[in-house]
Parts: structure tokens; sequence; C-alpha cells
């Protein structure tokens, strides 16, 4: 089973793909998506969700595991947030991969135990989680906790 | 000139298409794109994606003009605006059509004459500012209403 997970926004979005077998987790690749911030934002998010849909073809994962969005303080961010989602999930669904959404608490505590875990905490797992994984950023990092989540959280 | 309206949705996006000429206006083509209420987020993101896509390459409009986004005194109204619009907004960053903003005051402005219009007043203007159109519904006469603000708006 593998399974992709994302980290969608407009700046850069971060992406990690694990294979769960059994109660067995281990890492197949991840990467981060930036996008220009001088580019008009219809290229941009037409770049996330090219970017998106040809790691889908890549790694033909079985599903998608992103974090439920949330109204955040500031109500730009949370619209840029959620435009950047509505286009990478439209690469999901455009390639007909299931995706399950995951609050951030069950996320940091699928990882770290604690639903009130702090991000280095979360990345520090990572490394126990999936020894040897080159980690390409901080988003890509919340990928591959979102999609660990979603293997601990199977169904 | 061709203008392409959107009146981005996830239950139902509007869209529209005039030409215009100098001062002269004339209507092209408008529609509505529902999705499957029971679909899962990601197949009506991609659904919504592709069909103004299709639009795109149909009518290969000039330029795009879509209304700012706002934060609704609803969260989970706006996230679900906000995805949709960045679904829809990747299709025209594929299509690389340019693509403007434009305040609601500004759209209702420019179709009725003052910025506090209500609906039912900007579609009676439709009526007189593109005589003839048969209009899809409220979502696609939203979508002309913007189409026509970006003509009178343009620089």
């Amino acid at each position: 089973m593998l399974i992709l997970g994302l980290d969608p926004s407009l700046s850069c979005t971060g992406w990690g793909v694990i294979r769960s077998e059994g109660s067995r987790l281990s890492h197949v690749a991840n990467g981060e998506v930036p996008t220009n911030p001088k580019a008009p934002i219809a290229a941009r998010l037409h770049h996330l969700h090219d970017a998106i849909a040809a790691v889908i073809a890549t790694h033909a994962p079985d599903r998608v595991a992103v974090e439920e969005v949330f109204a955040n303080k500031n109500p730009q961010s949370t619209l840029k947030l959620a435009q950047a989602r509505g286009s990478v999930l439209a690469a999901c669904g455009r390639a007909n991969v299931p995706v399950r959404e995951h609050a951030a608490r069950a996320v940091k505590k699928a990882v770290v135990g604690t639903g009130a875990a702090e991000k280095a905490q979360v990345q520090a797992m990572l490394k126990v989680l999936l020894p040897g994984a080159q980690i390409a950023g901080a988003d890509a990092a919340d990928a591959l906790a979102v999609a660990i989540a979603d293997a601990h959280l199977s169904y």
C-alpha cells in the first residue's frame, strides 16, 4: 500500500510517499513544489496542479492523505491555502485516487503520540519512523507526517 | 476582445463569455457546471477544473474575470469556495489566460450603477446589457456580470 501525503500551500506544497505493509512503514520519496511568488496566482495554482499530477503519475499511490483544512486567524492566508488545496485535490480527482483527510491533532498524535506535539518533535520522530529518508524540507516533512498518520489510522 | 467571467463555487460554477468591442458588449455564451454533492471533493474539484478548461478551449477568451474572494461569515463555506476557485483558476493558468479580479462592489457598480445593488437588479440589467441572451441560471448571471464589469473596467 503506497500512501501519498500532501501538505498544500500556495508558496510551497510538500509531498511524501510511504509504503505501508502491515505495521511496517518505509520511505519511498518526498519533495517540495515551490511556486514563483511573482507569478500570477492562476499560474502558481496550475504549477501546483501539474506537479502533484506528475508525482501521482510517477508513484501511483493507492491513496492520498491530507490534513483537514481549518480557518486560520488570517483570512487571506486561509484563502491562499484553500485555493492551493483545491488545485492539488483536483489533480488527485483527475487520477481518481481516494483522498482521506485527517485533523492536525490526529496527525501529531499518530506520529509523536500526543496531539499537542511541536513541529520539531514531529520532524524528530520522522527520522525514527522513516530511517535514512532524506527529507526535502519542512513542507515535505509535514506531508510525510500526514501519510504516516494515514497508515496508522487505516480502516 | 472575448472576456470569460467566472463565478466559482463547489456546488455550481457559473461561466459567461462576452465580446467587448469599444463600448459595445454582446453575449457569446454562458453556462453552469454543477457538481455531484455526493461525490468526493477531489472528484468535484477535478470536474470543475476540466469543465472550465473545456470552456476556455472552446471559446479562447482573451482574458478571464473573477470576483475577488472574500472571507465569508461561515468559514466552511469560504473554504469550499476557495478550493473551487483554486481548481478553476488552475485551469486558467494551464491555458495561460490572464485573470483579473474585481471586488463585488465594483461588479455591481459597473453593471447597475451602484455598488449596493441587489442580485435581482444585476440580473435585470443583464437583460438590458446583453439583449436576447438566454441565461442558464443565477451563477451564470453572476459570471456574466463580472465579465461585463471587466469590460467596463478595462485598462
